[in-house]
């Protein structure tokens, strides 16, 4: 079995933010010499999600207002977990609805994906620098 | 370690539908040989779910009535992304509510399941042919 | 390859609830001797999730809240799946916003974690006893 294992990091200016991060993980891919096997790609964060959609303007703008809309922001206040300090309990909940991990197939050294899929890195807590770890396993 | 990648494809009939692919992946497994490992089961459209859940055709229609309360299709001019011309914006929120993926264990050379788990291919955007992904690794 | 499988089983007083199970699992892929692979950790009941976030209180009651909110209990009979004698309808939805299953890497022996990631088994439809699944796949 071999395995690879590498963090990518990120730091979104603004609260949100969505950013594709196929390029960076395919590169991975390839480092890793594995013709066969899954590749996990998590955000290492709780307020981050890392999902594949598409990658086209008007759907991020579609999926932010979606979010907020889901899950708003403001009042502040309301949340519970805003007593602690912080301001970003609406962004557990983004992360919740658009998911922590993917899993995709490796077949022939390569991401295996449909003709839309790409992977995209989901900030909903932005401003600072966070982490996806890529975890490769297969032969 | 042993492999198998395979792809199911179906067509459905009308905008959005829920069907049950279990007899399919659970042959795929078979036919892999493998004992032991993960089975990983994953839309290649990013319309369409792979879920598991309930084969109960009450809980289907809520399901459907709830996400269509949640990412209404109607008004379609409200997306951005139906700007492109597509009309299917909702179909991307609706997948990301039910999920792209689910990977399943493997033991004993079948799928490890809870008493009424199932898997679906939920379907978004439909009256076009799609694929699921099934792939397989272990021993 | 090595290999673990196990059940971890849980009876939540109440019809909701969120319990904190990183211990237990922790446990688990030390006991598999798995240095480097991947551990999914899926419910095995179609009413609860196993998900990744922040072990905080105020966040815990946010996020009941919020589900009660996107996925109302009552009023009972607007659920078609509630017609068979059930009235759990909801729970399956709040199941699909948190997720079944979540998959962790396994790098030096250990769950590979940021800093604030924890693993909790929701329950969204209590007062019986119900079944996590761990698998464990590696060298």
């Amino acid at each position: 079995m071999k395995s690879l294992r590498e963090e990518l990091w990120f730091d979104i200016q603004g609260r949100r933010g969505y950013l594709n991060i196929t390029p960076q993980v395919a590169a991975l891919v390839k480092k890793s010499g594995v013709q066969d096997g899954l590749c996990l790609v998590n955000a290492m964060h709780i307020t981050a999600s890392v999902y594949i959609n598409d990658d086209e303007q008007g759907l991020l703008h579609d999926y932010d207002e979606w979010l907020e809309k889901l899950a708003p922001h403001e009042p502040v206040s309301k949340y519970r977990h805003n007593r602690t300090g912080e301001d970003n309990a609406d962004a557990h909940m983004k992360r919740q609805l658009m998911g922590r991990e993917v899993v995709v197939a490796i077949t022939n050294g390569k991401l295996d994906f449909g003709p839309w899929e790409q992977i995209f890195y989901g900030e909903f807590d932005g401003n600072r620098k966070k982490r996806v770890l890529v975890k490769i396993i297969g032969e």
